[in-house]
């Protein structure tokens, strides 16, 4: 009867470890408080790994082309809020930004794993920012604050062809569009989003 | 001595159960030939329930918008390769599109499950269809494909508030980009991806 019971137990020892194994990134990572727009748009940037950067397209007449892409502004305890991306200039992104730097990037929460409704509605946190396709000097010193931020979280960009011409762009924000509640479009200045206190967002993983 | 060996049966029944059941989506789902550009174009229109619309913006000055939005060419099995949406004129998106029809959708094989990469791996499949962006006429037979399509997958979409002015709309395809192996962009005209055998795509689900 007592290794009926020790057999019992370790039945439930095993599937409590693997309810949890299954779920340990959902229960680790939580959402900012809603009604915190800039921390949420910042928590949307820094969780998220890639996104679609548009462009004005020269090949299809003015045409906005969306593109999926992998960014980074950093890890997520140090990211500064600026999306930085490392495009070759054989893919058509590149090329439209170094003619019309008129661009931005569109992420969701959905790839964070925390929303539990359609992608579009309201509660399931989607973020638009407007601005400048920037190609950085490579000897700024920013191009290697980029350089961190996306090696680190894209490991294997290090390893890319060094013959397809990658080079470090970042988005200069100049327009905020966030959604994540119900009543429409949140109203973040570029100011209070790139001032986010960075505890704001890290507390929460 | 039985009665131990019925429970360790137990434990590994639970253990195949509870293995199965969080894998069970990654199993069912394998992508197409990847020669076949058309087929694994519509596969990706086809599994993919969201994706990010891009527009010319009215509010920043001709700005490529891209936002983050539901869609559906219908379920799996009965797509027709065409995405349709459910826009409100509340939303950004669709005010600009009835000024200016040009448009494209991008969309990452990432969020399938499939794509063990970085996201902007070439193997990691992308798409982007580029377009234009149509409010289809409440009293056409097409807008009746459109619900149908869009319902079927997003089930919630049918209590959105009615007051909201939520309208269907396609996208035109003029023009498709895919990258799903290395060597660029590949080659695929709008008849070859709308005439593409759905038993390409069925087979694999």
């Amino acid at each position: 009867m007592e290794l009926q019971l020790r057999l019992l137990r370790l039945i439930f020892f095993f599937l409590i470890i693997l309810k949890h194994s299954s779920s340990a990134r959902i229960l680790t990572i939580s959402k900012p408080d809603r009604h915190d727009y800039a921390a949420s748009a910042r928590w949307l940037v820094s969780q998220n790994i890639w996104g679609v950067l548009s462009t004005l397209s020269i090949d299809y007449e003015g045409t906005p082309f969306g593109n999926v892409v992998s960014f980074s502004d950093g890890l997520p305890e140090k990211g500064n809020g600026i999306p930085y991306f490392y495009l070759t200039t054989l893919d058509p992104t590149a090329r439209n930004a170094l003619k019309d730097q008129r661009a931005s990037l569109a992420i969701s929460e959905s790839p964070i794993g925390t929303c539990k409704r359609d992608p579009m509605n309201p509660t399931c946190s989607k973020l638009t920012l407007t601005g400048k396709l920037l190609l950085l000097d490579e000897r700024s010193e920013e191009v290697e604050v980029a350089k961190k931020a996306l090696f680190t979280k894209h490991p294997e960009m290090m390893d890319w062809p060094k013959d397809h011409d990658f080079r470090f762009f970042k988005l200069e924000i100049t327009n905020i569009f966030l959604i994540n509640w119900y009543g429409g479009a949140k109203t973040i200045t570029v100011d209070e989003y790139l001032q986010a206190k960075l505890i704001n967002v890290a507390s929460f993983l």
